[in-house]
């Protein structure tokens, strides 16, 4: 264990594949020793930017991720990229893979890629990337990237462990605008409105001022300086704009660090990690006490069979569990 | 309460309105009557067909509710029209309203339309449309259809409680299929891809086409007769194959019925609801219990300043609940 912890702390890319393999593990040994691995980590205190990036399937995230991480790469920074993909839970994500999308940066020595882990909940998910976030940056990475696709939950999730959260978006006319959901919008830092190339410049352009305007009117926080959140234009593909994103990024980060919103983000963090890991402890005893597993077994069987209602039984395990009614 | 069952039951949508605002109330005493409410009206046992519809904003999602909606009420069906929106968590929709788009429908006396209600959780959001439906087919209504956007959690819920899962498509170049992520897709019953119509109609054709071939091959399952699940196209600005997909949606519907899908899938939705109120009541320890709640707090304020790590607080936190560790 302290074997492996020194390993990922000298930015062994083995290693650190080998520990988020551990975090990822459902099995009860290998989640203690994934435990202690975190602790003794812990202590080094090294901090990445995080950087959550979110946008509906086919907006170009894979493309922009494989062009923005070569982009940091040939300044000299360390990019580590992870995903929360909230499908996965069915099938294991997109009916093509990632792997082609992302050829070059997989091979650069100064990047390091890991799919999303495959787990029955969204929050399983969340929870295994929130720590595998924790070992990259232990690793001595600069930049984490953590990717989500969709318009819901899992957006939340990432920006609720990031330090700044990207929306990329695709360049459309003016009545689409309302398709973006106001909530995801309200938790954007940037937007970045992709595929600012060929024939969809001039539509691409139009949707960074459309942008710009909706998120002035939605968004003005005590977090961000001056002019932001900002939309901006980028090609992935063509390899425009990244740089000037990136400085806009590093930018908002500084004020934020200068101004304290830095660390008070990550402290909310924190507390938000905290109280999600008690509620998954506390859940996890429905299926780690054999006595109350097999009557949430037969009560289930019996609801099924509509002997009872759902509520009645679910009031019966509660009694049981020695809890109260929900809510 | 007897009253109010009473006019539910008689169809009085008004009271049913003030039900679903009882069900959806977060007060102690507002929760036991809605279950005292739901109890007295599972007796009746009706049942509507439950409909779950979903596809990414600006698909047509509403346009086609209201045309739909507006066909089957022409042939006499009483619609409800529920919603669960995943993004309400944070601010509550859309930026602009739906009002607009279902003018007709919501003046329709044979209609009944109700926005997502807005909860902190998505699971809340859940329960709360779960427990509406029920008061929806208390009240007589034949068809109930909940509505979804996004891609990833929502779409599982709402498939989860309903007896049809329709995805509605925009029409598209074939590159684009890969961008429907395969979960989703293989929890549809039938694919409708919209504007179907003027310049956007052989792209739409073509579409049909390239879904009814991926639906083959991601999923043949017993619950479905042979040639479903279907890709249809539609046009829900021109109202064009509506009866066509009503009628395929019933003929699939009738099919289940005949073989006992229907039934066993309704089964594993209860059973699954009880198992989710369960997990609810559980959690609900943390917030009602007034000396777990303090200590809680307590424990997130030194998470928070970075004095105990998150997983370490959480630990001491399951121990004081009487749970083991997380796994
Ligand atoms: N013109 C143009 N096309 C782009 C750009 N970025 C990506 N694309 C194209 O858009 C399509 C989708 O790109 P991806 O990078 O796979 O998109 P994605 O968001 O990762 O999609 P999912 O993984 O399915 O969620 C591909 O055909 C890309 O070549 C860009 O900057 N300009
Ligand atoms: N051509 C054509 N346009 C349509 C059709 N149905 C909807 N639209 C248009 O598509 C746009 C979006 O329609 P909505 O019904 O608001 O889409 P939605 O899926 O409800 O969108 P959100 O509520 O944002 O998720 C509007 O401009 C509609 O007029 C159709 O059948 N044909
Ligand atoms: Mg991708
Ligand atoms: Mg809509």
């Amino acid at each position: 264990m302290t074997d492996l912890a020194d390993k990922i702390l000298a930015g062994d890319r083995r290693s650190l594949a080998r520990g988020i393999t551990m975090v990822e593990s459902a099995r009860a040994d290998h989640r203690a020793q994934a435990t202690a691995l975190l602790d003794r980590l812990a202590g080094a205190g090294r901090q990445a930017l995080r950087i959550g990036l979110s946008g509906t399937p086919g907006v170009g995230k894979s493309t922009f991720i494989e062009s923005f991480g070569m982009m940091l790469t040939a300044q000299g920074l360390r990019v580590a990229v992870l995903a929360v993909d909230p499908s996965s839970a069915r099938s294991g994500g997109s009916i093509l893979g990632d792997k082609t999308r992302m050829e070059r940066l997989s091979r650069d020595p100064n990047a390091f890629i890991r799919p999303s882990p495959s787990q029955a909940h969204l929050g399983g998910v969340a929870r295994r990337t929130r720590e595998a976030v924790a070992l990259c940056e232990a690793a001595g990475f600069d930049v984490v990237l953590i990717e989500t696709v969709g318009v819901g939950q899992s957006e939340t999730l990432v920006a609720e462990m990031t330090d700044l959260f990207i929306l990329l978006m695709a360049p459309a006319g003016g009545d689409e605008l309302q398709g973006v959901k106001r909530g995801i919008m309200e938790m954007a830092d940037m937007i970045l409105v992709n595929k600012a190339d060929g024939d969809l410049k001039p539509a691409a352009m139009r949707t960074v001022a459309d942008y710009a305007g909706a998120l002035r009117l939605l968004r003005k926080r005590a977090q961000d300086p001056e002019g932001f959140p900002k939309a901006l234009p980028v090609s992935a593909l063509e390899e425009q704009g990244l740089i000037k994103a990136w400085d806009e990024m590093k930018m908002l980060a500084d004020w934020r660090r200068e101004h304290g919103h830095f660390t008070s983000r990550r402290a909310a963090q924190a507390r938000h990690w905290f109280e999600t890991e008690v509620r998954e402890g506390l859940l996890a005893r429905l299926h780690n006490d054999p006595a109350i597993r097999g009557r949430m077994g037969d009560l289930g069987a019996a609801v099924a069979a509509g002997e009872v209602a759902p509520a009645a039984a679910a009031t019966e395990m509660l009694r049981l569990l020695g809890a109260a009614g929900p809510e």
